[in-house]
């Protein structure tokens, strides 16, 4: 499986005239190597070039994460002295140099400490935005890997039905998220949750991206819970609204509107559309009900290893689908200081259409 | 309050002769601003020059925290479309111009993302490597940071001993790692763990850094159990060794080495003394029993608003200890394929020497 990827890696360098790539820790670095490790103080370093052997830069402390997952390549360890450090990257980059090199990075986590260690190994190398390579790498899952995402789609189901008969008048934002966070460790999850639960309520439900807080539920409020699962480093992400009591109907009306937003989205999705094409779809919904100003982000995001990853479902992205692709379509409308609704499903892309991996009901939620 | 840290982070730049610093998310930014992001695919880039107001780039998804966190400086938004993103820089740029300027940057948070958006909005500028100034920026906690990093460590130790009757032959490390994260939780630790429980068992605990696995506790089983909570954003981090059924006197000689060298450690802080000098104390313990070779980590780091931040503990660091410093210490022997013990304390200078946070027994705990 991994020769398989390194292969794919290699095809993608090369398309994009690069020479080789260097990773830091993340998804793409466990998609290739299988190898799991956190970003932190101390540097953990991939270095590819075509037809070799990669390199590893990493800690002694991590020596054993490479017997249980074999993955072959040269390793290079320093101890807990920073200045062993220069060392180690110096010796990785005298077996696999870079010199005069034009080598790919991934934006959102190559950072400044891999950028000063490499640079001082390899002063000649010039290292550039691989997005073009790291955004199509896991872009278009396979089997096996949609298996695992309809299981951390079952895994978050499952939890947030056990946790509906806990929400009432009088319970915190906090205790719910927290609850929450419980069941869907207690139904499989992978111990890391691909990203912390939110669960808003009233005026803070307004807020698409909001933190919980120690705000009591209240008769009236809209409640929106956005939260997933991790299955063997795989993610689901979902969200459902609720009402406590009888809904306005302003209330009413905005959560039709997402709903029928979140269906449009959801069905419009084939290979060989833009990608922009299904946040258009949705968000024609919203706008011909005359809540437009209202819906303030993006239909969703590419789902996989990352919570967030390509392809993003912007209006002026021209990105083609293709089969294998899995995204959030997440519609949602927020009426200031009054609350919001958001209804949000994983879609994968099928030969002929789309479909999505979620099917709890999406209406309105009535909690009495 | 955030006025005065302003003040502090004014000092550092100044002293090390830098014109000012770029942030991105993280405890930095929030220590400085009260506002709370994470790092993701949508970069956030705070802006600081002395004796100017702050500016700001942010999503436009996160207006609301602004609302809530009010903090006083120039926001610069930006929409979806990542088209939309240099406009917003390059506004901020041109309201805190850093033309020319030596700005400090934070090496394991600044991204290439971040820079690509501010060189091509700034290209005169140097960023440079700003260590010098996050890295004493809150390395002295002051009372209300003690306060709540006691309560994170209280949280801690609740959970510990709620989960200690439920560990037995049979349940797996993954069920157990699973568990202490809920009763983490359910003691008050803020949703978001400073990091994943380790839950190492038998051979898997020879691995400082092991991942909980499906492996089933068995008869004579050492069991390495490192575990955090967070309260107000403040972290603890313990951890404690338990062995199932009678320890082997080879068990029973490095649990007493660990514990010898734990309290050498913990008594080796006051200020003035070299933090490499905790290291030496511990170290000089495990090395006197004749398992020097397998204690193969520092023996600890900063702890604060980040589970591992200055000062770090390792032989060479000859960074002078003072008071309000917070670290950890923890020594472990790991022999290969047999297993490990740690045990980790948290640790605070004061002004005559040191005490831990921390008092949990550390004695080997035996599972009968």
């Amino acid at each position: 499986m991994y020769c398989d990827r390194l292969k794919k890696l290699e095809v993608l360098v090369t398309k994009n005239r690069l020479d080789g790539i260097v990773l830091n820790p993340g998804a793409s670095l466990t998609y290739l190597t299988g190898l799991e490790f956190h970003m932190m103080e101390r540097p953990v370093v991939f270095v590819f070039v075509p037809g070799k052997l990669p390199a590893l830069v990493l800690p002694e402390l991590e020596k054993a994460k490479l017997k249980e997952t074999p993955f072959d390549c040269h390793p290079f360890f320093f101890g807990d002295n920073p200045a062993d450090r220069d060392r180690a990257f110096q010796n990785a980059l005298n077996k696999v140099p870079l010199i005069n090199m034009r080598i790919g990075v991934e934006p959102t986590r190559f950072r400044y400490l891999e950028f000063q260690y490499l640079t001082n190994a390899t002063p000649t190398t010039h290292f550039l935005d691989g997005s073009q390579v790291f955004n199509y790498l896991r872009i278009q899952k396979d089997d096996s890997e949609v298996t695992a995402m309809r299981k951390a789609v079952d895994i978050a189901q499952k939890a947030f039905l056990a946790l509906l008969p806990q929400i009432r008048i009088g319970v915190s934002e906090k205790e719910m998220a927290n609850e929450l966070t419980t069941l869907l460790l207690k139904f499989g999850s992978d111990p890391e949750l691909p990203f912390q639960v939110i669960f808003s309520s009233g005026p803070n439900s307004a807020n698409p991206h909001a933190t919980p807080s120690d705000r009591k539920i209240q008769e009236g409020d809209l409640v929106v819970i956005d939260w997933g699962a991790n299955y063997n480093g795989y993610a689901s992400d979902l969200t459902r609204t609720l009402v406590m009591g009888s809904p306005t109907d302003e209330q009413i009306k905005i959560a039709e509107s997402v709903l029928h937003a979140n269906k449009a989205g959801r069905e419009a999705g084939r290979p060989g559309i833009h990608a922009g094409a299904v946040d258009h779809a949705a968000r024609a919904e919203i706008e011909k009900d005359g809540f437009g100003d209202y819906f303030t982000h993006r239909t969703g995001h590419g789902l996989g290893m990352e919570a967030h990853e390509t392809p993003y479902m912007f209006a002026e992205n021209e990105e083609l689908l293709s089969t294998g692709m899995v995204y959030t379509v997440e519609p949602g409308i927020y009426l200031p200081e009054k609350g919001g609704v958001r209804i949000e499903d994983d879609v994968l892309v099928t030969e002929n259409g789309s479909s999505s991996l979620s099917d709890l009901p999406r209406e309105l939620y009535i909690i009495k």
